[in-house]
């Protein structure tokens, strides 16, 4: 028996010579990773009391505070809980070069909410299948994902809660959820286990022994290390495209849309009229109901975006409403993931967001630009689709405008604008280069629209040959998928 | 009576059409305030259901809606209770040349939390320095505050009220708060008086009559385009510096600091391991009391501030705290008053925020680099004490430390970088040509140091030619701070 626990003691002596040395390997690493922009998620879930936060802590000791940050859920305001359940995951997620550590995350916020009852079954199947997008999205786009799980047996769970309770100092670290989850260990377990399941095809989990600390910071240091030496061998991973099966509406092409549709001037002011009052009153409902709604523009300069968003925004109560120009990413967006910065403005449930241009800039501007790598736009058909599958999951009502002209109307437009002293600003050298590549743009949005028009979120184009014709059609489309979400909701 | 009313009518329309002119004049604003820049606040404060939504309405109807924002508390997520009672308005502030109304804001916070004994009346005596600061350094930071108050009296408050509880579609939005507010309407009387009195100094408040609609927009409306118009043909205000009285400490010149003290190998490693344990300890209780704690690091190039940092950060728990290393403003923040960007970094209550780096860069590198004018960086110096102090009287420990080194022990640093390929990338050009104008800026941290180590946010000068007798200075300092704020807050 003595011989036992002294052989013991000398392998968690080495160990922990083992996890010295690691550590100061990690901190040399950091520079590396720093310049090679490797952006880096570790995912620490468990058992409560399993020690998750010790085993952050045990990561992060050596590494410069500057390089890394710790997301934990319970430190997240509750405001959260009116987006969508993946929202503040994504909008944590770290920029390149640096690392993220969640001190639990998804996967509990999952479990937990199913057998709580607080989701049904049905809406956890869709939240993993996010997830896993999630991660793959996260993959491909150059993220190193780390998964660990961190397991302890009922007993040690128990011990362990004992010794918390008993102390005046960490009573309070004991909640009611934990002592709930003791009670219900073994459905807990069953969970834990079919989410693993289900979500380890794209990054895999890695169990690790929470009853053997050491061991465990030995194995979450060396998996680590290997990830990261992995892809400095390597290169930044680039996620390859490929087609998901989404149920597509089909689309004219653009040159075979008639644009010859107009209205009279009295017809439209009567229209107006009518459809604003409308859009006010089921703005109140929205309201009250917690539905979100996001509206996004697109379509080609001059084509009169600006002034339809602004016939859409009239009649709701600017309380409840936003309206999201989105120009060149800055600095901090460039250095994430391409959809972090539509994450982080998506509405409140209960608000419209209108976004003037979107995340379609991926399979557009930057295609054409060469901002972005083949694979990449290829890959954001899909990506997007599944992006917008986890908004419309969540309640929203995704409705998607191309606002559509012809050359010779964007030339007019053009030469208006140039002669007119008041409407200069809005033409800029910019309009005139874009204007040479409408071939391309038109071979590119012909694309866009064919492989994003989802049932669920699908694309409208509106012919703004005449504008008032096209504000008065996007008004009627707005108020028809409203007056369906209410109707649904109700 | 008769022709009365007639007459009336006539003067209604004849305000409607005045109406429509002003909606177009400003309208036709909109691209010189973008052009010139101008950043403005329009504050909607008054009664419950005196009209304050439908007056910001009659505000925004012609703007564009990229151009224009509004913030209404109402929507503002709950979390925001755990941070400094402004910083919510501070956040939500415009970028140049942008509107943003604030459908009630920091009037209505303070009245309705005074009335409700949810502060004491001392605490509503500093929100209301507080509000005058804020105000104040928005305006000598260029913006245009017009700050209205919609009055109606107690009869027709109840009329209004009636007649929203008495349908359906609007009962909702009769709170139990209106009501209250209503029941006291001779308290809340009192109590707007009262701060409209101690805050009209800086920036007047316009009384609006709510009973007379079609007037208050009226008035409201040339009340914005005078403003801006003035702005326009006077150019953008720069604030005059001027010095207020706060408890100074004194501390010596740089030059007088005697950098010889050291620590032996043997004593620091016992006292790093004893602070380090303590600070553990202690960083539990803050969590638990909810006391923020912000920590603030300025210092010489190659002072040895991330290492001292990482000291700090190694005993806590990640969920506790964050590290904010501060570059260059990015376009958003360049955009807007300079302490935004710290405004919108501050921590939970309960949550530790270290600065690398800090809003003295104002008085420093910004005005050594000529990146602001004479005035805007002498104005600081009084700008950021009552920041400063706005956050003590929050609750917050606010501790300052210049991390201090001699010119020799400088350049022994860097010539060990440039020779220690592991190192190189600390050492930039940069740091090379900030080293050449060491008397310029020892000048200007001088200065800093005498005007801005108030007793509420003391400065500390940490000798750090022994880095490691710096820490465990730091390290004592921190604690015993922290040992203090926690018995006060027994």
């Amino acid at each position: 028996m003595k011989k036992d626990k002294q052989e013991k003691n000398r392998e968690n002596d080495l160990l922990k010579e083992e996890i010295k040395a690691m550590r100061a390997h990690l901190m040399g690493l950091q520079q590396t990773i720093r310049e090679k922009g490797l952006p880096i998620i570790v995912l620490v879930e468990g058992w409560a009391a399993a020690g998750k936060g010790s085993l952050v802590n045990e990561l992060i000791s050596e590494l410069d505070p500057r390089f890394y940050n710790v997301f934990s859920p319970a430190a997240a305001p509750e405001a959260e809980a009116r987006y969508p359940f993946l929202y503040p995951y994504a909008k944590a997620m770290p920029e390149n070069g640096k690392i993220m550590f969640y001190d639990s995350g998804w996967m509990e916020d999952c479990v937990r909410k199913l057998l709580r009852r607080e989701i049904t079954w049905d809406t956890y199947k869709k939240r993993l299948r996010a997830v896993n997008e999630f991660e793959r999205q996260l993959r491909d786009g150059g993220y190193l994902v780390l998964k660990l799980f961190l397991d302890i047996d009922k007993d040690e769970q128990e011990k362990r809660l004992r010794a918390l309770r008993d102390h005046y100092e960490t009573a309070w670290r004991v909640t009611e959820e934990d002592l709930w989850q003791h009670r219900e260990y073994k459905l807990f377990g069953k969970a834990y286990e079919d989410f693993m399941d289900k979500t380890g095809e794209v990054i895999p989990w890695h169990v690790l022994d929470g009853d053997k600390k050491t061991r465990a910071a030995h194995k979450a240091l060396k998996l680590l290390i290997e990830m990261v030496e992995k892809a400095l061998e390597e290169g930044r991973y680039v996620g390859k495209p490929f087609e998901e099966d989404f149920p597509l509406q089909k689309l004219p092409k653009l040159a075979d849309v008639d644009l010859s549709p107009t209205i009279s001037d009295e017809a439209y002011k009567k229209e107006l009229k009518k459809l604003q009052k409308r859009l006010g009153e089921l703005h109140n409902v929205i309201y009250r109901k917690k539905i979100p709604v996001i509206l996004c523009y697109e379509g080609w300069d001059a084509a009169g975006k600006g002034g339809n968003i602004r016939r859409i925004a009239r009649p709701l109560d600017p309380r409840g409403f936003d309206v999201m120009p989105i120009a060149s990413p800055t600095p901090d967006e460039l250095h994430r993931q391409y959809l972090w910065r539509f994450w982080k403005r998506l509405p409140r449930s209960g608000h419209i967001c209108i976004f003037d241009r979107t995340w379609y800039g991926r399979v557009m501007v930057e295609r054409l630009e060469g901002f972005c790598s083949e694979d990449d736009w290829k890959r954001a058909y899909n990506e997007i689709n599944e992006f917008e599958r986890q908004l419309t999951d969540w309640g929203a009502v995704v409705l998607k405008f191309w606002i559509h002209i012809d050359q010779d109307t964007q030339l007019a437009r053009f030469t208006d604008r140039q002669n007119t002293p008041e409407k200069q600003w809005k033409l800029t050298d910019e309009d005139w280069r874009n204007r040479e590549k409408w071939p391309q743009y038109e071979e590119a949005i012909d694309e866009m629209l064919q492989k994003t028009s989802t049932e669920n979120a699908p694309w409208f184009i509106i012919e703004s040959n005449d504008k008032k014709y096209a504000r008065i059609k996007t008004l009627k489309i707005v108020i028809e998928a409203l007056e369906k979400a209410i109707e649904e909701k109700l």
